[in-house]
């Protein structure tokens, strides 16, 4: 279209204008594109049910009855809701061998058994259907595309109508990418409605971790203590209870985010091959590593405030109070332990250091910093860098506990502290990380992941078979 | 141009070489621009004043004096400065019926009566003058448009013209918009002189409400002391002054972020449609909520920051060092309260919890990320996020002052303490979402956003008039 | 292509698919590339040892032998490793006169003496050779180019073969380059192994001070007391000591990254012009300064960690506790000093307030957020607020020394304390800004930035000649 004009040009000197657009309906989106098709050098003419009345259009658009509009344009936008669809087949006529191009949403999923795409197809026998546009919004139409998703995910059946669309979006700033044939049309209207997929799981993990840890917590030491000693102490779970369940939902799911790498390492090393298709569940779960290495930041994050509000507290302050009394009263004094002010220093200072590097981690995984990254660079950050952030933090755990996992006063009713249990899946992670690493399994799985295979696990062409596995390995 | 070539490569196999392009002006911008053009196929030449001087031009180039330069091309950048446009007028026939593209920006606003391309076009009459890449600098040139700006805005009379220009700008991987006529030049040259008009507004209400909180603060506290009791306490200010300022001004910025969506919807029950334009400086409010809430957020920051200092203050340690030595002095206790303990924690807790959730607020509005969000998405995280984010805050409001409100001694010089004013806009905000999401209103409202509109407010062609308002609702 | 079969429909309405594209290789990025292909609107052919055997292929594509494969298309994708090349030269006749584009990359550097691309060329004669692609990922060509890496870099020895390639790119939404002859391949093959060549300098600046900055504090601190006094604090390694040198060395190098500019701007007030080049040292040291202060950022805000954990340490409760318990036994009082109030205060706001401006220039500085930035805004930021935060951090830094330098005690082994190093930096730089903001020199450099020269200095032709300095001034 765009570049042919100006070859026209240049070989008659005459100017050859874009095309002509139409657009139904006059709503948000409607204006918002017709104004950003006007600016890009189409012709835009509007399809009314009232034309005389229809203001606030952009200026330079005309405005008609929706049979003259059509006529003039051969690609036509319905940017108009399903339940007004009815009007488009009394226009068949009008429209026939006509784009028409669906850019429509649905409020809620499942509310119709077809697409509207495939639906508007049936409506009107003689046009050529497309849908596009519809997981643009009308700001981000307004706003040029320039601090908005830039992408236009296109279906339909005919291959050339779909070109003149990918031709328009292309005009219009956007990248257009093609999704197959009409039938694909549901699932691109259910991409706008999705709300966080994948999102889910992590989320799910962490709520059910949290709970678990919080009753734990709260069993073994508010009901313990009443129990036991009959003493009241449930003010606890406003910040102890919930300083004890965070940092521990983090350390576990940051470990969570690096186990499946190390599962996938010796699953190749097992098969002998990287050709080999993971299990799903193995997929699935190394796909939303990001998200659950994201949700143990924010409970890091929240651990930490938790931790440095300690001091202001009135219960801390109370204790403290408490003590220097009783010492001033007992003519006692506070015997310095240099160990305990070893061990003390060095476990806030790998928290510190751990909770340095996460924040670090989680800066590298916004996408405009990931982009800026290349391959090396990325794998470099987050898994390098992320292991030793697990160490720091596992490391972090280890001093907090210290020697208290050998006194039995530790396991009230037989139940382990909650730092212990949160031990567990860190230090699996890091002791097959560390067998991985081993110079003779190191060289091994280096060779699988450039494409080596063992004897016997070849397949009959090698490398070229049996390969979906995720591209991050 | 660019795809043309190609086909014409198809057809007879013999290669075509994209036009020549002229600049004037071997200065930074012009240097980048052309580096850039030959980058994408193609040919350039730079007229200069003393062609045999010029040194450090791109490999590939070629410098003649002015007239022969602009001889080999239809395209010419004048990549000079204003004041040196003189020269151009004795140039007017070789230029005759070219196209001279404007990149110009001025050092100040308003330096000129006229725009920079609208004078050029005056100076020079036999030429199309189009205004363009005056938005982009020499950086994004060099760069690649990868990590910099990649909008080319565009204005000029001829449309042919204009078309030859976005051509170039595609070329060069930037997206082009059409800015309508030579008129809206001044505009464009505007925008690079801008300091953040959007921030404006959120600024100036963040230092007046700061420096009103600041004041009374000072005078209900430090001056009533004075006055009162004749002790000097003006170190307060640094510390306890600012931490009374700043967590006033985030909750009051937060819910006067969430203010005008609330009144949107109460003007929209009242008019019975969406259709209705809002009022100015609803519109004008409502575009700048994320610069309010963003503020907020800085200011909460700040606020977190100066009391978790707390417990390392000289003040605070001598305040509690002068306490325990007088309860040991009079033989007496600390006495522990339950409900302090739990007022406190709950207090700490809300603040961190709703201090959390507005980071990820925060996050979620810097645009790489809101960028990968769906609509949807988009909504969720910042209305329904953002009001327990409110709700959150508030509460922690409430407990900071606790039965305070009652207290008579509370009211120094009748003047009730500072966090109560604060609390005002937050409880309106909220009372007046909560009348919004019952469910009869609930309803209403929805049906209302998704076009529906009451009897005898309808307008004769329905959905398609008067219709204007911002986009986020 | 693309533009052009919608031309040729619109005159003929013939439909004209886009160009057969072959690639050899069935390999991640083989898949994912063929994927794009198709969903861009080209045909797909794959070349295969054993084509019964493919599975997993995009669908829609066909799978052939090489051979069978080469002869459909002009363009032949080569995604093979360099180690297999061998089977090509087989095919020689078969692909004569085709575009070979090589993809590939290397494990290592300097793994072979001339670039992967190049032996290509010598292996098959016949064919043009062109380097692109090898900087895109499998996974940004699956994501669509949304949020990864759009720049396509290209070089080659025909410019036809490459205009080739720039349109496929282009049709699959990347931004081409071209980055010339064959020879640069060798410089593409290597972008892809870099590991952040522009954060080395400061990385390593970073290091060499805190190592020296820890071993200066070590010697004056632990050692010093330990020869003297005989007495081990060897634990306050951990916490006392990394807050030493990591607010020493955040302050230096922030102060390092505005020293450069100014700099800069006395050599051109030196100078008398800014067309002079500046020494190589000088432009390798400006194009840093986002890195410096980026690291500055990281320990400035481990600093912050390390300081808001001293109130939960073991040492300092200890420390706090026997003062308090020496006083009570002295039966002594804790004399409250108006002066210390205030200077702590001070010096904690200081540093607060330095602090939240720091993490906002940090802010900016990432991609998203500086792109929506015009160039007067970026300016205003990183200078304006840059300047104010340099002068809040080294305030803060007099603050806590107060008036230590004056004592003698302060000096062990003629030591000066840390901090007393610290401040040696920024208060050249804030002189040095001081010196460029007066008046009479401003208005100089302003000039001088603008473009006008001192006579005397002047070239032949002016602002035309040896103009090569960096563009960010």
């Amino acid at each position: 279209m765009n570049s042919d004009s100006v070859a026209m040009t240049d070989l008659s000197g005459k100017m050859h204008k874009l095309e002509t657009v139409c657009i139904f309906g006059t709503g948000d989106f409607g204006r918002s594109l017709g104004l950003r098709l006007l600016q890009s050098g189409y012709s835009v003419v509007y399809g009314s049910r009232a034309p005389k009345n229809s203001l606030l259009l952009p200026k330079g658009s005309k405005v008609m009855t929706h049979a003259a509009a059509a006529c003039d344009a051969h690609v036509v936008f319905v940017a108009v809701q399903r339940e007004h669809y009815g009007f488009l087949s009394s226009l068949a006529s009008d429209l026939e061998g006509k784009v028409l191009v669906d850019v429509s949403n649905n409020l809620k999923r499942g509310l119709y058994p077809e697409s509207n795409a495939e639906y508007l197809s049936r409506l009107v026998p003689g046009v050529t259907v497309v849908k596009a546009f519809n997981t643009i919004s009308a700001w981000a139409l307004q706003s040029g595309g320039l601090d908005a998703n830039r992408q236009v995910l296109i279906c339909g059946d005919c291959a050339d109508a779909k070109q003149q669309v990918v031709d328009i979006a292309q005009s219009l700033g956007f990248t257009a990418l093609d999704r197959g044939s009409l039938r694909a049309a549901a699932e691109l209207e259910d991409l706008p409605l999705q709300l966080f997929p994948l999102w889910r799981l992590p989320l799910n993990i962490a709520i059910c971790l949290t709970a678990f840890i919080f009753f734990y917590a709260l069993t073994r030491d508010v009901i313990y203590e009443r129990v036991t000693n009959g003493k009241d102490i449930a003010f606890r779970i406003m910040i102890s209870l919930a300083n004890k369940a965070f940092p521990i939902v983090s350390l576990v799911m940051l470990s969570l985010c690096y186990l499946p790498g190390a599962l996938a390492g010796f699953l190749q090393l097992y098969n002998g091959t990287k050709y080999h298709r993971f299990p799903d569940w193995l997929d699935h779960w190394m796909l939303c590593r990001k998200q659950l290495g994201l949700l143990a930041l924010a409970f890091g994050f929240l651990h930490v405030l938790y931790t440095l509000v300690i001091p202001i507290r009135y219960y801390v302050r109370y204790r403290i109070n408490v003590y220097t009394i009783s010492l001033v009263k007992d003519n006692n004094t506070y015997e310095f332990d240099n160990t305990a002010a070893w061990r003390y220093d060095s476990y806030y200072s790998m928290g510190i250091l751990g909770f340095g590097l996460f924040v670090l981690l989680g800066i590298t995984s916004l996408p405009s910093v990931s982009n800026s990254l290349n391959w090396r660079e990325f794998c470099f950050v987050q898994s390098k860098l992320g292991y030793i952030t697990l160490l720091l933090c596992t490391a972090h755990t280890f001093l907090y506990g210290w020697d208290r996992f050998l006194k039995p006063a530790s396991y009230r009713w037989w139940m382990p502290p909650a730092y212990m249990l949160s031990l567990v899946v860190p230090c699996v992670v890091l002791i097959l990380k560390l067998i991985l690493i081993t110079p003779c399994v190191d060289r091994n799985v280096t060779r699988i992941r450039q494409g080596w295979e063992r004897q016997g696990k070849i397949s009959a062409n090698g490398r070229d078979t049996k390969t979906n596995h995720p591209l991050i390995a």
